[in-house]
């Protein structure tokens, strides 16, 4: 059990170091920055590189809504669903931490948003609670469901790690203007408390929604797709 | 025979709320956009996804013209072709409605072309007629012999998916500025009626170009490639 | 025999149709553009995917400098090796037919360099002819190596192919500037008598350095590095 | 033994070759240039296409920090380790050779950085060696964790190569802007003597963290999470 929350524990960590990090350092960079497309590339190679590494030993979740869907799906004990909760809290935690160390390395940096999820004025497009919850929401749902799907006993073995990672790639490559993408309230408690825009206030919203969108895509899986 | 059904339409809900969705609310973000190339990425990744998860199901078709070519090249019945459009429709329809939702929550958006296809005027670089109906066969034809090949016998087993959805990626790279690209009737369908910008009128060559383009491509196959 | 045929001038065809008209097409696109990037992405993506779909039929060419190193390298043989450069030759060609067809249905548009390799004034960047022969022979050398190294006999299975169209994308990410990139014989011809630069005046340089570069690494290859 | 140093020569040739080679030439480029999400891509491909190449033969290294994190881990014989390095600055040193004879074709060329790496001034954004040293030292242990976890004997096999370039893409997704990325002191050595900025007087940090930070991770591998 230990070797398996220290599995989240790093995994969640690199996540956050991977994906807040290249939002934070990279993505306006002047001219040659990565923009959008490379911090949706770097959320996701950081579960696909993640998931080979640390998929063996825990499973690879590194996220509290998809240990939730597992645990709903029947994948995962539920009596490890606080504990898995609470080493992805702290990895992320470190990893923002980390980050803040190196990001405040360069002269008259400031935090800002501090790569943070948020709805309204705090939405990198201006989009309200409305659209950021029905966004979270169903791309959780189906994040969950594609998770079960490609780690299901007909399916291709090995690619997993790869088709779960891309989706968090496509998830990035279409949501992050709405709520600059958490679909994993581990990642937006971590770096909220850093932000100076007042994300914390909004954290709610990305515990609250992704964990309900979890829960939807596992029952959905269940009833409509399921063949175990 | 549902869970195949319902395995399409989720996998074309997915399809088009992801490839749509991204082009809708990511392309043209003010200098952190993702562009053309995060939107040919992002509905080639639909398809890899949606091939190691539903494809186990229901083959991971998500497009009425790779049914059609499917087929014809005599990987798929018949008798489940015309439910398979259905099921289609339906997913992609629901998929852009919320995907509605979602962007009307910016303030002052309108739908404008609401990543529609099109020729003449709703191409995006002003492409004729012509150019938009060789496009859409051509690469219709060609994506559908890959399908054939990239899961046939004696292919490598496992890699189909990524092939599939990185052939869907490098379409778009080539023809975004064309016809928006469609190479998917279902796609096109999903979000015509959405658009403000006439789209609807011009659908019937999203049906008509890319069916064609299908059974050229099963039969070329058939003809010239096919070892079975 | 002919299957084999076929299967490279269709794996070719898609070469140039993807690469090039990825270039032609979307590369400059206004503010949208996949630019340098998207083109290295298409011109592996359509190794990726025509390994996948045609490698089981013919071996995967699609090139003649690679179809050479492979008989230096004991992999094809060299009584195929002059049909199979015909072929690679006629299906790049029909591509750039079709591009070229495609391309002019937008208005007042003209071919340009069209995708066409080149050194001098016509490299991207103004890079000399010393330049463009040591980076084509280069690259092509490394090129070759990577392919006997990935289908080696100790080699991870159905690896192959991705480690190898990866490797075409990125041979772009370094030379497009220099010469367009080329390293591959049969596009370079494909397109340059649609070019109104004078390419086709330039075009010995891309048979003689892919082919020597070609030779150079089979050599290498199975001087210090093969375990057969 | 031969054949393994040969290995890890031609294999860190084609990393500072790809990876150096995009940034020299390519990421800068005006309007189509690939910028840092093209250099990052390339970086993570050299060691993509160079495992399947040449893992088979030499493991795949082609870094002296990964070298020392493995010999820790126990996957590599201390004996081999000195040589290894030495073959990997020599096929590095060599690349930057060729790069330097490419780049220099362009008319007005000048090295400038020449794509090594700094902190300060040499820093592309600035950051200061605080940052630089964390930055290195953090992702080199992370990258060794995920070499180690991603070839252990429970990992998905084949899928190592993947998981280990894309990693390497990664960090520099996250890192560019702050040390212009090593985690590899090979790399950083190499063209280190072609910049006219003053980067050799920086080197020691490009072997002194990334050496640290490999110890570190293979330490907290054995102690945390291996199961071998």
């Amino acid at each position: 059990m230990m070797k398996k929350l220290a599995a989240e524990l790093v995994g969640t960590f690199w996540l956050v170091l991977g994906g807040c990090g290249s939002a934070v350092l990279a993505a306006g960079f002047p001219e040659l920055g990565i923009g959008f497309l490379g911090v949706a590339l770097a959320f996701g190679l950081t579960v696909v590189t993640g998931a080979y590494a640390f998929g063996p030993i825990s499973g690879g979740h590194f996220n509290p809504a998809v240990s939730l869907g597992l645990a709903i799906g029947g994948r995962f004990e539920w009596s490890e669903l606080v504990p898995y909760w609470i080493a992805q809290v702290i990895g992320g935690f470190l990893a923002a931490l980390i980050l803040y160390v190196i990001a405040s390395g360069q002269p008259e940096w400031v935090p800002g948003g501090f790569a943070s999820n948020g709805y309204g004025a705090n939405s990198p497009g201006g989009y309200g609670l409305v659209s950021g919850f029905v966004t979270e929401t169903v791309l959780t749902a189906v994040f969950v469901i594609v998770i079960l799907g490609a780690t299901a006993p007909k399916a291709a073995a090995g690619f997993g790690g790869l088709a779960i990672g891309l989706t968090l790639t496509l998830i990035h490559l279409v949501s992050i203007p709405v709520t600059n993408t958490s679909v994993n309230p581990a990642r937006s408690t971590a770096v909220a408390f850093f932000a100076e825009t007042g994300a914390v206030s909004q954290l709610w919203l990305f515990w609250v929604a992704p964990l309900i969108g979890a829960a939807i895509g596992a029952i959905l899986w269940k009833a409509l797709l399921a063949d175990e």
